[in-house]
C-alpha cells in the first residue's frame, strides 16, 4: 500500500446546458471555458504534485480517448474506456479493479472549476485518513448561496479531520436551501469522493450485487495495450447504471464528509461560466450601455447595446443569447439536443 | 403639361443604424427588411399606377445605379447619377431640370415605409392640386405617438385639399412632443414633397442662388446615354449642399402640408424596424421564454431564452444584439462606421 492518492479522473457526461460551446464532438471538460487549460486538463494540473497523488486513471468513453490523449500529451495517465455510459457507479468500480485493494482513490469530475489548489490537496489529504479508516468520504463544498441546483449533505458526528454524514439531501426547494443556510452544518454535494479501493468494491457488492458482479465480468474479459485498458463489452452493456450516490454512498453506513471551500463551481450553465470567468467577455466584440452581458465568440463580431443580464454565445453555425435565469433552459433547446 | 405625377424617388443615404443589415454596398433602400421586395421596389410598387403616376425618375449616386437597375428590371424609369451626395435640395433640382416646367414633381425617399397605398396616392392628388396651385407641398404624417426623432409641421389656414403651413418644428423635447399630440393640428414632417418643377427651381434660385446656379450649370454640362443622366462633376462638387427642409421649404411662403394617415415608417432603426414587422422574426430561430424579441438572421441559428425587448441581427460575420430603446445607438458602434 503506497502512502499516495490515487485520482480517478471521470469523463462522462455531455454538458448541454453549456451548448452551442459543448456538443457531441467537444464535450465540457475538453473546452478552454476558463483560461488557456481545458477543464480536464486544469484537473490534471490539480493532481500533479506526485508526492501526494499517483498518476491518474481516465475514464471516459471510447469516442473521447483520443481527445484525452491529446490534451494529456507528455503526461502519465492510465486510461479505462468505457464502451457505453452506465453513469458513475459502475466507471468508479472498474478504476477500483484496476488498482492494488487499500490503495485509497479520489473520486473528481473532470468538467468542475476548483479555484484554490491547495484547499483541494488539503481536503484531499484529509479524506485520505478518513479513508484509511475505512469511511467513504465526500468532498463537502461550503455553500455561498441558497442553491437549488445542487444536492446538499448535513455533517453528523465529528470524526478526526471530518464529519460522519447524518444525511444526503436531494436538490432542496429555495426556501428550504434558506433554511439550511441559516443553519449550517449543511455542505454541497461537489461530486468529488475519497475511499479505499477495497471498501468501494466491497459496498458495491453489499448494495448492488448485480451491478458489481457485471463489472467484475468486464474487468475480468477485458483487455490493455498497456495504456488504455477496455472492459469487455458485452458484460458492461448489461449493467443498469446508476450514479454512486444513489448505488453507494446514500447506502453505506461508513459515509463520512470532509468540508471544504475551494471556489469551487460545477460550471453547470452558462450562468455559473459568467460568475466563474467574473463577466470577461472573449472574442471579438462592442459593448455599449450593457450591464452584466458576458460575449464568447469564436469568430464573428458581436456588438451589443443597451443590454442587462445578457450571455451571448457565437460558437460556428450557432447563436445563443440568453439571460442569465434563461442560462437554466439552455439544455433544452432543439440545438442543444442535436437537431 | 401631363396631369400626370412624376415620382422622383431619391436613394441616397447610408442608413447606419440598420447595421450590419445595412453597408455602404448595400444600403437600406436595396434590402429586404419588409416582405419579399425592398424598400426601393415598393417605393416603385406605389407609384406604378401610370393612369395617376409618370414613369419614376430616380436620383442616386453612381455607386448604386447597378443595384437600381437590378432592382427596377423591366419597368420604365430614367435615371440621375449624382457624382456625389450634395443632400435633397439639389437632388430635387436635379430631377425638376430633367421635366417641363409645370409638371407637378413628387419627392419619395426610397427607403420608408409606407402601408396604405391607397391613402398615399389620395394624399398625391391633393398635394397635386395644391401644387398646381403655386403651393410647395409637404405630406404631413398623422402622429401616433410622441416621437422625439421626427420634425413636425404646424397647420395653419385651411386650404381645400389641405393647409398652409403654419411653421416647421425641429425635433422637440418629449415633453413638447407630448404636448402638440395634446394640442392637435401637428403632423410629422415625413420628407415627401409635391410642386411644380418650375416653381422649386424658382424658390430655390431665390433662397439659394448660388446653389441653384451650380445645380444648373452641372445640368448644362451633364451628360445622358438615353436612361442615365449625369451632372457634370466639378460643378456639382462645389455645391454647398443642404436639405429641402432648409433650403426651400421653411424658407418658401407658399408652403402647404396635406395631413394623411398611411401606415408609415422611416424605419429609422431597429426597433421601428420591428414596429413595421409586428415581431416578425425571419432565418433559423428558436424563441423560449421570450417576449418583444426579434431576430433576424442571414444564415447561422439564433436560440434565444428568457429575453425581453430585444432584436438580434446576423449578417455575415457581425451579430448585433440590441434593446429596443439602444436602438437608436447602433450607428455609433465601430462595426457601424465601418471599421
Amino acid at each position: 500500500m503506497s502512502s499516495l492518492i490515487h485520482p480517478v479522473i471521470l469523463c462522462g457526461g455531455g454538458g448541454t446546458r453549456l451548448w452551442p460551446r459543448s456538443r457531441q464532438q467537444a464535450p465540457k471538460p475538453f473546452l478552454r471555458l476558463l483560461g488557456e487549460r481545458t477543464l480536464f486538463q486544469q484537473t490534471l494540473d490539480r493532481v500533479s504534485d506526485r508526492s501526494v497523488f499517483a498518476a491518474p486513471i481516465v475514464v471516459a468513453g471510447v469516442a473521447h480517448i483520443p481527445l484525452i490523449v491529446e490534451q494529456a500529451a507528455g503526461q502519465d495517465i492510465a486510461i479505462i474506456a468505457e464502451p457505453m455510459g452506465k453513469n458513475t457507479a459502475p466507471a468508479i468500480a472498474l478504476a477500483a479493479h484496476r488498482m492494488p485493494a487499500g490503495e485509497v482513490m479520489l473520486v473528481c469530475p473532470s468538467d468542475h472549476y476548483i479555484g484554490d489548489t491547495a484547499a483541494f490537496v488539503g481536503a484531499a489529504q484529509s479524506a485520505r485518513q478518513l479513508a484509511l479508516d475505512g469511511r467513504l468520504v465526500s468532498f463537502g463544498i461550503t455553500p455561498n448561496a441558497p442553491e437549488t441546483g445542487y444536492g446538499y449533505i448535513k455533517r453528523g458526528v465529528s470524526l478526526p479531520e471530518g464529519y460522519e454524514i447524518e444525511r444526503f439531501v436531494e436538490k432542496p426547494d429555495l426556501e428550504t436551501a434558506q433554511q439550511f443556510l441559516a443553519e449550517g452544518g449543511y455542505s454541497w454535494n461537489g461530486g468529488i469522493f475519497a475511499f479505499a479501493s477495497d471498501r468501494y468494491l466491497s459496498e458495491l457488492a453489499q448494495h448492488r450485487p448485480d451491478m458489481a458482479a457485471k463489472v467484475q465480468a468486464a474487468v475480468s474479459d477485458g483487455a490493455s495495450d498497456g495504456i488504455t485498458f477496455t472492459p469487455e463489452e458485452a458484460s458492461f452493456a448489461t449493467i443498469d447504471g446508476d450514479s454512486i450516490d444513489y448505488a453507494v454512498m446514500e447506502a453505506t453506513t461508513s459515509a463520512a464528509v470532509v468540508p471544504v471551500s475551494m471556489g469551487w463551481s460545477d460550471i453547470g450553465n452558462w450562468q455559473a461560466l459568467r460568475d466563474a470567468r467574473e463577466g470577461q467577455s472573449s472574442g471579438p466584440h462592442e459593448l455599449v450601455d450593457c450591464v452584466d452581458v458576458m460575449v464568447l465568440s469564436d469568430g464573428p463580431r458581436v456588438s451589443a447595446v443597451g443590454l442587462e443580464d445578457v450571455i451571448i454565445v457565437v460558437d460556428g453555425d450557432e447563436v445563443l443569447v440568453t439571460s442569465g435565469a434563461g442560462a437554466q433552459k439552455v439544455g433544452k433547446l432543439t440545438g442543444a439536443s442535436g437537431r
